[in-house]
Order: structure tokens, then sequence, then C-alpha cells
């Protein structure tokens, strides 16, 4: 096994990846020193399918306990790191799982969920995705019972693929700070999945955390954007929101067919009656940069953040320490933490 | 508070109880020095109500965080009797929760479901109840298969109110030792809810637990049934199956109104298009002996056991010690423990 490669108080932590899950990425989730990942176990699944999903993950934990490990708390993180294995923590990115059944959140919240996108990349019951931008009409009024009950039990509420206006709005209505757990600034890659300065500011302010996407149609120059020109890109944003609130959300989907970013798109508009949107068609994942295309990688990004200019703590909380902080004052019930990062952001 | 009548190195495990909980019940279950009790949360209900349920015993939880705690394994009965409370362990009495999908059964473990009972009264997907005996042909495929699966996760299958064969069937199938978690000899109470000689036998031969029940209907005289008469049946018992596989499930349904009764035998039976069964009709619930009213009367119990002849050490066992060594290797993952008692048992 791989030494983890960073020191003994720090942690890596990746705030999303979505991949085709196997014995080769967790080896590489070691070899990067990768304490925790926030996996994706949920778009368009229904509660049921949820489950089965769930139970699809418990069986990669029966098969490769001394690789990874179910991640619930921080403290959860701490036991990886110090046992050599990635805690992996469970999040949806869509509110389909919960079927508009608010007492749902709770269930989902005790099987180890802890994150949730109130709306995937189209409007929902709670929020409006990004790619229906011109009906945003922010968070309904049913998203406003679920971000109480998510705030209440201890699941982030996560904003990364929905529209401007939602996403203000979930961030004033959440008791609790939230996440973009895999975004990065539109005015370095111009796209309405990237979030606008406004954004950035208001998450920043509430103690809410970025996480920085690697997907390469979030990067300046796609597939051939430069590690430089990431790491720059993040400075900036520091200065927008504060380097505590920064983190990595790579959103890699490493080993995935094209498939799935078909269904990814399509997964709300499909049925047999409907065409394949000429937004789907032919649509694949593009190729990662050539810096960061497993886990493995991760060490080098931390060298990049250092080399623009990051000092070592800020460089250490980017890469892992700023996200176990807000793990560790996100996931329990809601009286029982103190969001103290939202004090320090202020 | 009042302080536990067990010594420090022993349990008070209550095997089965469905009363209307409340702060009474809670105070008393502490005044009795109860450290544990397995509590019903659904008979007929199906998945998406039993979850409903579970998330009602959250907010007692949450309310009552000095009477109470969640019980999940057996170092949450330490936990519980180290701070004074009791920790409570779910069951269903049916296996409608399950909903017949297998996998169900490991999602409801993991939310805490540690004891299901293959059936209740009547005949279901998976075993024939008491009170259709004529028609019992035994565990069915699928509940063979269900069998497999609650021993591969750490549920107890539980055949309190299942027929005679079907019982016998569980017992040979289940690789992991079973439990009649409230139910009598039907030599001293003739009643085909009590279980014949040759189930204890083969219960007690396979490290399985029996508990005793206090439901005045399993009671010989009913409600006018002797703490004596009780103690007497406990020890004709352990001549059957073995002391260390007796326990107590007193079947206690304080404060519930006799609809609930009538709706635990007719659950699966009536409709709006049929009539009440006659069964059914006027039922209610009995009264309980006056020595057996309320949590608060466990230590009596011990008592009686003593006065008949049980050892100290026997004594314990039956109050709660015994329960809790099957707590200890019942609810993990089958390759993590050894079923120790049964062969202490054999």
């Amino acid at each position: 096994m791989t030494a983890s490669t960073n020191g003994d108080a720090n942690y890596v932590i990746d705030g999303l990846q979505y991949c085709s899950w196997s014995e080769t990425v967790f080896r590489q989730m070691r070899a990067g020193g990768v304490d925790a990942v926030h996996a994706t176990i949920a778009y368009h699944e229904d509660f049921r399918e949820t489950l089965g999903n769930i139970l699809a993950w418990n069986r990669l934990f029966d098969q490769f306990p001394s690789l990874i490990m179910p991640g619930r708390s921080a403290e959860d993180v701490a036991t990886a790191r110090d046992t050599g294995r990635t805690a992996i923590f469970f999040g949806t990115q869509n509110c389909k799982p919960a079927e508009h059944d608010l007492e749902l959140i709770e269930v989902l919240h005790l099987l180890g969920v802890r994150f949730m996108q109130l709306s995937y990349n189209s409007k929902c019951a709670w929020a409006t995705g990004w790619v229906e931008e011109d009906q945003d009409e922010g968070v309904t009024e049913t998203g406003r019972r679920a971000i109480a009950e998510m705030n209440r039990v201890g699941m982030v509420v996560d904003m990364s693929h929905s529209a401007e206006r939602s996403t203000l709005d979930a961030i004033e209505q959440s008791s609790r700070p939230i996440a973009v757990s895999h975004a990065n600034p539109s005015a370095w890659r111009a796209t309405g999945r990237n979030k606008s300065d406004a954004v950035l500011k208001a998450l920043g302010e509430t103690g809410g955390m970025l996480g920085f996407s690697l997907y390469p149609r979030h990067l300046k120059d796609d597939s051939d954007c430069t590690l430089e020109s990431f790491c720059e890109m993040a400075a900036r944003t520091a200065e927008i929101m504060g380097a505590e609130n920064l983190g990595i959300g790579s959103d890699l989907c490493q080993g995935q067919p094209d498939a799935v970013v078909r269904w990814m798109r399509s997964g709300v508009w499909e049925d047999e009656d409907t065409p394949t949107p000429d937004s789907v068609k032919g649509v694949g994942f593009p190729d990662q940069p050539d810096w960061f295309r497993t886990n493995a990688d991760m060490p080098g990004i931390a060298a990049g953040l250092g080399a623009v200019g990051f000092s070592a703590t800020e460089t250490a909380g980017i890469m892992g320490n700023n996200w176990h902080r807000f793990f560790a004052y996100s996931f329990g019930p809601a009286e029982a933490r103190e969001p103290a990062a939202a004090a320090a952001a202020g």
C-alpha cells in the first residue's frame, strides 16, 4: 500500500465522484492518499432503486474491507486515514430518491446519505436545474420544507446542478451552510453549470463549501485545461469567498460508459414516446486533463496550489481539511453542532 | 431514578413488548431495572408504514434521551445499563414489512430491525401462523430464502406466532439459533399459540431462545395465573431445553386500546367487503396478572424464579443474561460471530 502523502494532521477529501467503482479505483484512492470521497449513489433512481444502490455499496464494503469503509461522520474520515482506507460518503444528485416524501429524507440519512441535490439539471418539485435557468422561479415551497428537514437531520443541501435563483434561495433559506460540491466559477469557464460570483460570494459568507470540479466541461479549455490555469482559478475564487470554504469535488466519472452521461442528462425527460433530445445525441464523457485522470493524481493538485501561492495551511485546507471541518458540523442533528465556519467566513 | 436491582455483571432484558409507549412506560422500565427491551414496531404494516414507525421511535429517542436509547448490538445493552437507560431493539411480528422483497431484509437491518417473525397468526408467503395450523405445510421456498438472508445479515428468525411444522422447519433450516421471543409450553397452557415440547427441545438443542410470555392468554388460569405456577412452569421448561436458553418475553401490551388487539388478529383478513371475523368480535386485552402489570414488576419475577429453586446464576440468565449472550452472537454478519450457545446446549 502506498503511504499517504499528507501529514498527520491533514486530510485529503474529494467532495464528489461517480466512478464505475472497482478495486482499481479504490487502489488509486489509496495511491492518491484520499481519505474520504463523497460518492454519488443516485441520480434519477426512485427510493427503492436507491436502496438497491446502497446494498450494492454494502457488497463493495464487504468485498474490499482493506481499501474502503462506510463514511457517516467526520470521525470516520480519521478512522479511515488511521487504518489506511478511504471512507465513502453517500450522496444523491437529485431529489428523486426522496420521492417528494419529506419523511424519506430522515430514512435516507439513517441509511448513510449525507448530501442531496435539490435538483439535477432540470426543474423538479423542489428547485430548478441549470438547463432550465429561464424558468427558474427559485426554491419551491416543498423545497423550502425539504431544506428545513435536511437541516434538521444533518443532510447537506447540494446545489451543484441547480440554476442561479434556486441556488441563491437555498443559500438564504438553509439554516446550515450548504455545498456546491462540484462546480467552478462561470467567470473562468462560461457555462450555466458553473457558478456566478454572486453565488460564490453568498456561499462563502454563509460558511458554505465549493468543491472545484475537474470535469472537462467545467474547465477552461476543456480537456486541455492546464493545472496552472486550474490553480490560478482557485486563487481568484479564494479572493471571492475565502480559501477556507474551498475544496475539491472532482466529479471524476472514471470508467463509466458514454451511455451513462446520456442517462444522466435525459433521465427525467425521456420516455418511450419522446425522441432522444438533441442535447443528448452522441454525447459522451470527455477525456480528463492529463494531470487528473485518476485518484492517484490527487497529490499533483496540492503541488499546483502551492505553486500559485497558496500557503501550506490553505493548500491542506483545499485538499481536504475544509471538507473535514464542514463534515464535522454538517452531518449531525441540527441542535448538536454549531456551524463554526459561518462565523469564520463572515 | 430507581437504582437497578441487578448486580454489576447482570442484565435485565425483556424479549418482547408492544406497549403504548410513553414516558410512564419508560420510567417503569427504569424502575424495574430493565436494561433492554425488544419492542415490536410492526405487525401488518408494509415497508413504507414500517419506516414511519421507525421515525416515530426516533422522535421518542429525541424526546426521552435520559430514559431510552436505540439498541443495535449487545454492547448497547451495556451502554444502556451503564448510563441508566433502556436500550430499545426493533422487531416485527410479521414478514409484511419486507413485502416479500428479500433485499428489504438487509435494509430493515440497517435501520435497526433485529427480529422478524416469518408469520403472524395466519399463513403468509414465508410460513404458516398458528391459527391456520391445519394448513401448515411448513416454511415455504421463499421463507427458506428469507431465513438464509436473515442469517446472513444478523436478523433473528422469530417463530412466536407460527404453527408447529413451520416452527420446526425454521429451527432446522436456520444456520443460526432462532428465537421464540414470547410464548410458553403448550403442556402448561394448552393453546396452539404456545409451543410443544418437541419445538422446545429442538429450540434448545440448536441454542435458540424461548422468552416466557406474561400475556394472560398464554398463561395457565389466564389473568389469575400465580407467580408460583409461572415459575414452576419455567423450571419444567428448563428440564426440556436448558435454563441457559430461557428468557423473559413478556408480550406486555400496556396501555393499548382493545381496538389494537382486534387489528392484530384481523389485520390480514379484513377488507371493506369482509365482515369482522367472529374470532375478533368483542375481543379485548385481558387484565395482566397482579404480579406483572408493568415493567416495574420485573424484580418480582427474579424473586419467584429463585423461590422455585433456580440458582442465582440461572435466575440472572433467565432475567436477561441469556438474551444478552444471544444478542451478542445474533445481530452481526453471519461470518463475524459463532453461535457459542449452540454448542453449550448440545
